[in-house]
């Protein structure tokens, strides 16, 4: 057993949860670091490209149900561009990897790798749009970014080049560019929920934290079993102040011309890191049936004398699975042993093992093992498609369940100053606190211990928005946000 | 109808074909060129990036139905790999976009922005290839790539920087790696020849041409309707070459450390362009069914007292056609007469037109009308899914046909040197011929008249690398080969 020492996980989730991740993304093999000279790149494995495969294709589909086509635009954003969206925003240029020869030759103006593509993506919905008739206008891209963050390496939460979908919006009214903005978080929150078994909420940052020219930045937060938030994605209603400086502008039906109004939402590959994080335990990776590249594993067991029908049995089994279209593989290897494919199955967290021995074979049986906590079940050979069907409805559903429990139980109300300070200070996690708005009023809690405000109450009022008072309610935190992402 | 002018082809396909080309792209509102002081790049409109996922996803699930994985390598590539990689071929260097500036600081190595991805994926392979268990290895990647040529931007054909998918794969044996080769190959030419309506010749290049370090490069080459040749995509069989330099071992069945074969293939975006190009007309664009964004449109036809019985029936057929997955768009604007609509949706390349008036909502018909010829078709109502569907493929077959008639009509024969002169300086398109094998015979055609080697028959003999006789056929062209691929 050794080996199979060498090869699982040596870190403990609830002690040393920094190195006892990095391991697991390593050793699962869902990614390897950059090479020398890049530190801050991830290389993204096919185990872990798989997973963002079915993330963009949940998302993707809802996207185009609701009306939003893929384009793509250069990656590169000269520098004038950028300086014209400083004028409202303050930028990402500390963060920003430039291009200044290419070819044999200096270039004039030196090129921007996109930390972001508003500046580039804006000029051109300008001239797509003449009239009231051109709207809504949705583009979305699939692409990879580059912030150039001085900040330690962490797979899927902190790297310089991530992979992303930025949506980019146009609408003629205030009211169609709000519903495209929560349309959006629903769409981000469905996917943390339904596809990933995390639970998130849903709220807004506040006034002195939003995106920096939007006028309304909304989250979807995922709590980490370390107490950290994670912002899942985020969706933002940028008001007219974009498509005023880049001149997004139509006619409307009596003529006149009109300022759009914007949003831009985007998502990215940290949902992964949200997601080996939230599930995984000290045997390795476990994933959801909905996402994982096999969702059922079988392992044979035999004896020499028993290996043929064991075999067999086992390959109609996944014959029949397969057909059913179920990810399942058959672990027939010869050279290892049944414990040694245990391990290693569930280093990769398959969500569902089934065992197949002669006693199975004979019953016509077959036994089936979830992932998660290693409760064991009987299933019917003849009813084999359908039990496993539910068994990776019951593994979800635990998954969920675990994840809302970690969620709940740290989720705590404080009604002064000092119960906040008392409640995070000996928990960590969330807590419900009114707040009066004042930006100070988080300075003097930050200053004290490490949290911040991490939402208060969506208001989609046009009036409301210096108006939050001590009605509001204000989740908190023990860490600063992660900040890979706009 | 002056209106329609101005939206209209104003170019001709035959007397300027460079000038049509450019202002299909332009008004079927495929792509933009990219902003100032960015010469070479372009934006992709969801237009043609919806034709780009749809070569994406015919060819993606093929490769993995065949065992490839996607993965995702880093954006930039430090120098000294691209060096390493230069030992074997003689490099991208003149076309590199270098960072040399992130964030605030210089870099200590620069960075080229990936011009292919071999040198960063090679070192990877090497890594993950400890035995023969582990072969055959396959990762894919869809991904944007940045090439400084100095020629004049061509939407599609010759930008700076152009989509594509890279494969790499290693195998044990110089058998599979060459049965590798030939399926990527194979499902190149699929792609042309079943999703695009293009045909293709599959052949390989001569040795003074293919793929440094390459062992054998094969190509699938489609002839364009102004008798140029273009490269559709293509596979090399690398040999052990890559392999030795990037230390791709396997330790094998027999405890021997053994060298890997390898392989690369690749297809881009230029796919597009031989799309556009192939089929559309001095009416614009033209697409076959299997990719059109719109596979049909309906235009109902009414006066005042007909407006409401007319639409009634349109929509119950656009639903029908809906619910049974086809691709269908009614187009009941109000401001728009059909006339306007007809040309509208003919620059668009909607390959079949369905035009509903109070005639065929009184006969319960429908009148379908071909794009590529204005063929028009009375179909029953009743049957509307599966006419619609047949006549798809009468128009995919159209299609096909016309452009297989334009290659084999241009695919001559010539026996000597004065013959091939003769009939390219006549017809240009291909010639079929004798080559002794030695590029010097080619380089004096090439100084004669703008002709080159296309392809020579593809041989997998282990031996006859260098044995290339006048038994071998070579297939010609009146001008050079586009570069934008490997
Ligand atoms: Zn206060
Ligand atoms: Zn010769």
């Amino acid at each position: 057993m050794s080996e199979d020492q060498d090869l699982g996980i040596t870190q403990s989730k609830i002690h040393n949860t920094g190195e006892w991740y990095a391991e697991v993304v390593q050793k699962a093999e869902l990614a390897n670091y950059g090479p020398e000279g890049m530190s801050g790149f991830i290389v993204t494995r096919p185990r872990a490209y798989g997973l963002w495969e079915r993330v963009q294709s949940y998302l993707d589909t809802r996207f185009k149900q609701t009306g939003v086509q893929n384009a793509y635009f250069p990656l590169f954003i000269p520098e004038g561009y950028l300086e014209r969206e400083k004028e409202i925003v303050e930028g990402f240029d500390p963060e920003v990897a430039w291009v200044e020869q290419a070819g044999r030759n200096e270039l004039e103006e030196r090129l921007a790798v996109r930390p972001t593509s508003e500046s580039i993506i804006a000029p051109y919905l300008s001239q797509w749009i003449r009239s009231y008739r051109d709207l809504p206008l949705r583009v979305n891209q699939w692409t990879s970014v580059v912030r150039w963050e001085a900040t330690e390496t962490k797979p899927f939460f902190r790297t310089k080049e991530f992979l992303w979908q930025e949506g980019h919006t146009a609408h003629a009214t205030r009211a169609d560019a709000w519903a495209e903005t929560m349309l959006r978080l629903n769409q981000y929150e469905s996917t943390y929920e339904d596809l990933l078994a995390i639970p998130v909420l849903q709220g807004a940052k506040p006034e002195h934290d939003k995106f920096p020219g939007a006028d309304t930045t909304t989250t979807v937060e995922a709590l980490m079993p370390d107490g950290k938030s994670v912002q899942g994605a985020t969706s933002h209603y940028l008001g007219t102040e974009f498509a005023d400086a880049f001149d997004i502008t139509y006619t409307d039906t009596d003529e006149t011309s009109r300022v759009a109004h914007t949003t831009s939402w985007g998502l990215s590959w940290r949902a992964l890191g949200a997601l080996i994080m939230t599930h995984s335990d000290n045997q390795g990776l476990v994933l959801p049936p909905t996402v994982a590249p096999e969702q059922v594993v079988i392992v044979p067991i035999w004896q020499t004398e028993t290996k043929e029908r064991v075999l067999e049995y086992a390959e109609d089994v996944a014959n029949n699975l397969d057909d059913a279209g179920i990810r399942v593989e058959l672990d027939d290897r010869d050279d290892q042993n049944p414990g040694f494919k245990f391990n290693e199955w569930e280093l990769k967290g398959v969500p569902l093992r089934a065992e197949i021995g002669p006693d199975e074979a004979t019953e016509g049986t077959v036994t089936l093992i979830h992932r998660p906590d290693g409760e064991s079940i009987t299933a019917e050979r003849s009813e084999i498609v359908e039990t496993v069907q539910e068994q990776f409805d019951a593994v979800y559903a635990k998954l969920y369940a675990a994840a809302e429990e970690t969620l709940n139980s740290n989720i705590r109300i404080a009604e002064t100053r000092s119960e906040l300070l008392g409640t995070i200070g000996q928990h960590g996690g969330y807590v419900k606190t009114p707040w009066c708005g004042d930006e100070g009023c988080e300075t003097a809690i930050k200053d004290e211990i490490a949290a911040e405000i991490v939402m208060v109450p969506i208001s989609s009022d046009e009036d409301d928005e210096q108006d939050t008072t001590d009605e509001n309610m204000g989740v908190n935190n023990d860490t600063t946000v992660e900040s890979n992402e706009k």
